[in-house]
């Protein structure tokens, strides 16, 4: 049976998040469907993160084992011909027998975009929070710093969530300002003003991100000191941190395993 | 009675164009609905370029007289309230009495984006013409520059309009690759290979800029020679040119008037 890596990007905003649901169309779902129909065999697509309800992906992963004649570039053709327009296949290979999409990742690249801009582009309406006035940007990437490395990152994990081993090492945490779909295309720069967070793990826990983006906000906002990051990181209270950050800002940008990795 | 200059961006796919229609929703309808909402009297929102149904703004510029005590960033605020989310006013100033936004518009710029990816990434599937396959860049930047300078571009106007005067002066006609979205996020590479053509001209024929790049594309593909753009200008002749490109591609970025050019 042979093994295909799936790299597919979605605009999230229609659906319930890549994990399969009994109610509600997920990406997995339709991934799934779409094989079943090109294949004619059930088959479990592995993704190597579970993007929750409203999140993006620019390179989510997926790993598959199933029964069939067509290579890889057929694979992808056939798949995107069934699958919507707001879900692609950007690319398919062939995979070692028994690849696994996420127990392989070794790294992945979360974005999220944040535009403090009085009037959000229409452009860019689906896929930032929405933040208007200034935010204390050197604030905001000292508390950004304070995250980075091998931490216990249970303060920032979604509230009920008990998972066994809560210790992560994030290697990269960072604010950029980048110039808009608006501003790229060289719209007036009455567009500008979107901040991009980008954030590199070795894993991250349910709702890590957006728990850190929404503490973060809090540091620019000057609500709270970014002194108190390593506080509340020791302090392992969810509560201490800042509030969860809306979904549809945030984005899977990448996922590498070993062989992207040097 | 005050005179506003509206700034307005606008995801173009819903909509059949700017201008007001008796059946179909438009963006100058939505705008009026909203300013009538707004300020309790009707007035005509006139707008830079009557973009036809499926193009997009990120800069359109309209301009309206109405009776009202409120000042430009309130109205700003107040017509946001009442517009759908991908319609949006970017900025209200006010104009001096008489400002007309299409008369007295001296420049516009148009950008049009093609991918030429095997693969369009979900990000852009509304924004760009799907053109899949190598295009010759260099023929293009030929044939683009045949068209730079002041010429009758009554070749490349829609087929059955005819106005009275088509001499047009196109200060600038270019084409570059530019990162998508998704690169520009950090994504893999396989998202890259969009190619942006930009128009600025003193005034646009109706469907001009899609006409022209429905030919340059021919050029790209090697089915009309860049030689040949000056005997199709020369020719006057709609049927010599190339087919007209879709209006999802299509986008007017900008418009100047006297006091943003030097």
């Amino acid at each position: 049976v042979p093994t295909f890596k799936l790299t597919i990007a979605y605009d999230g905003t229609a659906y319930l998040g890549w994990q399969r649901q009994t109610t509600g169309v997920t990406i997995q779902g339709l991934v799934e469907e779409a094989m079943a129909r090109v294949t004619g065999a059930d088959a479990t697509v592995i993704g190597a993160g579970r993007t929750d309800a409203g999140v993006h992906a620019l390179g989510q992963v997926a790993s598959v084992a199933v029964e069939t004649r067509l290579d890889a570039g057929e694979m992808r053709r056939a798949l995107n011909a069934h699958l919507p327009r707001d879900v692609r296949v950007l690319e398919a290979e062939t995979a070692p027998a028994g690849f696994h999409a996420r127990y392989a990742a070794r790294r992945k690249t979360y974005a999220y975009h944040l535009s403090t801009a009085p009037v959000v582009s229409p452009f860019e309406r689906s896929y930032v929070w929405h933040h208007p006035g200034p935010l204390g940007r050197d604030a905001m990437r000292r508390a950004l710093a304070a995250l980075e490395g091998t931490h216990d990152f249970a303060a920032f994990q979604a509230a009920g969530s008990h998972p066994v081993e809560t210790v992560r090492t994030l290697m990269r945490a960072a604010l950029e300002p980048v110039g808009s779909w608006a501003v790229w295309a060289g719209a007036p720069a009455s567009e500008a003003s979107l901040l991009r967070l980008t954030f590199v793990a070795d894993g991250f826990l349910r709702h890590m991100v957006r728990a850190i983006v929404g503490t973060v906000v809090e540091v620019g906002r000057d609500r709270l000191d970014a002194g108190e990051i390593a506080g509340i990181l020791a302090g392992r209270d969810r509560r201490r941190a800042g509030p969860t950050a809306p979904a549809q800002g945030l984005c899977l940008v990448r996922v590498d395993y070993d062989e992207n990795l040097e």
